[in-house]
């Protein structure tokens, strides 16, 4: 890979997303030149994937393309690849488009869907952790919708409109209310041909309340909203399989659906080349200390979901969200300054500032550390945080406008089938 | 196809593009039932396809959900499909969900790229018809310039950045303004590790000027704008072959590029089932009379771009672009109304309102009929009418917000490759 060789010493970043960048932007104008690796040539705002998923947001107003970051930034480098090893070592990484040597490494390659070992669940069910995967969940909404109109087979219609998403955490239950608020304003005007009392939203989720990293109260009024939004609450259910037709579970329910969205769990994006003893292996995250260093390497670093920094609050390692991920990339910027100065090195200390979910029009819930509030503020505020994390003006303009539209239209009109999922080999897909 | 039987006679449109949905418009609240099909579940608004070819625009701000036009409308019906056959004796359309009757058949299918019988070009030149295509393009001008990064050979590198456009009509005029403008003010800023000069976009035509369907005074300034902004313009060639590497043609000009965009000819997106007399070889467009009746049938119209309506003055039929779709749409509306009341009908005579091609900021030339003006007031018309002209109020306000944010900062943010179209193996696809 040619970088150019400079006096300074070079910080090789893997993964642009909050982690990378915030360590990115900690390291901006000092004696350092840095290099991005990522898959995806722009940095993807997770949280609001959802929207993307449900017609709610265009993709491009949640995605920020990363050169662009790094415009003016001299010595600043970024890199379309994807790296197949690391080779601490040599202290180099390899990658699809050659090998690169570094002074420090920082793995901050986030974290993938966990299917559990399930290959069935795996191949039949949808996932959401990309633009591309909430694109597809998007097209697969809509050709279902589309093909329930043309059977005159009531079950085979019934399981297209059935939506199961398993998982009963932030992403499953924002998916959950998006899909019902469509149910709700858009699809019985979309298909006035078909009975969409016959659409069902199931949420089903493995422990006994929904929401269940967060407050007690945020968990009962999530539920609340659900149910009255129309939504089917499963708890202390336990999906097993999936085989593109049915859902079975622990239980003797099952579920006919022609959609499922797997959001029952992540794991690490593990990168080749690491010792067997450095990692976690259930969540397949990075044993990393309290300076988000690897264990037993030197100058090769883990932030972000993929980072497992446990302790005896965190026996687990922090949660895989955005919050950690930021912090732990801006003081590991700090820490490889100070240590080039030869200066002491911060601790990690994670400051909690809350979690907080969104099921609908005027409906979330928000759990402050010394205040819990739910409903149309608790909505505002979800909005205007999330509104000002986005990065760049134009994305937030755009995703303002949109939101004010729906608002105020009771509408989500980004409802394009623009590469079809189901029939791939269609021409519209061209 | 389980379309409801009614008492009211039923038209048939297949495709919603200008000329169909004009037409489905004009039907509104009649009693009349229309089924509308088309292979995309959107309307795309072509004229503006190059600028998300280029990074200016999201492709959902220039798509509309078509069955968002038929809420409420009781009598209207949305399929997604593509028609395969139709059927005149029969009065049937066949299509890939089932066949259906018809009372009156439109065929408003629309045009796509011409390739001249060149199957060479047709398998690796780019071509600019539909949403997916336009966001190919954009993905491979992106690829190709993160390709060029890695490469030390000095040809290939040229090559990744040579861009050749075939054809000096507005799609040509405008593709080309607008990557001279990617290599004005991005590129150069994304790619500091590029030599930019050796960026080359070439804009190639067959006959004597550019834009020669408008006035000479258009065309002499479309091509000084883009020889300021450092496009290389080609007259009086002929492209005779691509082999994905090498552009040859009729003089002894060679352009080694690694993209090529065929922007040079449109023919008609013809179905079966017609008798081979009612068709135009050159163009494989339908033959109708003053009417957009197929000629030789009854109850059979073509409309909009498919529609050769020789006479005299025309003996090529209208110009394959929007304003004789949409006149022709509206006007079947009412004709097909009038028959039915037995009313005479109305021969359709085309209102030229002009012509207009943007080249770049502050870069546009307009021809009315009895003005003709270029520049900075030609753009901000060319502007007006484009937006006005968008379907859906959050289509032109998200346009509206993107123009004058890229205006603002010499921008154009949605350079992102989400579905890479070089590597279309690769995990980013996903």
């Amino acid at each position: 890979m040619n970088i150019p060789q400079t006096s300074f010493p070079r910080v090789v970043i893997i993964g642009g997303g909050f982690a990378g960048l915030a360590l990115a932007k900690g390291l901006e104008k000092k004696d350092i030149q840095v290099v991005l690796i990522d898959k995806h040539n722009y940095h993807t705002f997770q949280p609001l994937l959802y929207q993307v998923a449900t017609g709610g947001l265009e993709p491009d107003s949640i995605a920020f393309p990363i050169r662009k970051l790094f415009n003016n930034l001299k010595y600043y480098h970024f890199r379309l690849a994807e790296v197949t090893n690391i080779n601490p070592d040599k202290k180099e990484v390899e990658t699809t488009i050659g090998n690169l040597e570094y002074d420090h490494l920082v793995i901050a390659t986030g974290s993938k869907t966990n299917f559990f070992g399930n290959k069935n669940i795996e191949k039949h069910a949808m996932e959401m952790k990309t633009i591309p995967q909430s694109l597809n969940i998007r097209s697969l909404v809509l050709e279902n919708f589309e093909e329930a109109l043309l059977t005159s087979d009531f079950e085979e219609r019934k399981a297209l409109m059935n939506f199961v998403i398993v998982g009963g955490g932030p992403t499953g239950v924002e998916l959950a209310g998006a899909l019902a608020e469509m149910k709700k304003g858009i699809l019985p005007k979309d298909y006035p041909d078909l009975d969409i009392r016959q659409m069902q939203i199931n949420i089903i989720q493995g422990s006994d309340r929904l929401l269940d990293a967060m407050s007690n109260q945020a968990s009962k009024k999530a539920e609340d909203f659900l149910i009255n939004l129309g939504v089917c609450v499963w708890k202390n259910l336990i999906v097993t399989n999936y085989d593109g037709e049915t859902v079975t579970t622990t239980s003797d329910e099952k579920f006919n659906a022609a959609t499922v969205i797997w959001a029952a769990g992540v794991e690490g994006q593990l990168i080749n080349g690491l010792q067997a003893e450095c990692i976690v292996e259930r969540a397949n995250r990075i044993k990393v200390d309290a300076y988000n260093k690897v264990v037993g390497y030197k100058n090769v670093y883990a932030i972000g979901d993929i980072a497992a920094m446990m302790s005896e609050e965190n026996p687990r390692g922090h949660g895989m969200m955005a919050q950690p991920a930021l912090q732990q990339g801006k003081l590991l910027a700090k820490n490889i300054l100070a240590e080039m100065k030869g200066k002491p090195l911060k601790a990690f200390v994670y400051n909690d500032k809350g979690s907080m979910a969104t099921i609908g029009r005027n409906k979330a819930v928000v759990d402050l550390p010394n205040w819990k509030f739910q409903g149309v503020f608790a909505w505002f505020v979800w909005m205007f945080v999330h509104l000002f994390s986005l990065i760049g003006f134009r994305n937030r303009a755009i995703v303002f406008l949109n939101w004010l539209y729906n608002y105020v239209r009771f509408d989500r009109e980004t409802r394009l089938i623009i590469r079809p999922f189901k029939n791939k080999n269609s021409q519209s897909f061209k």
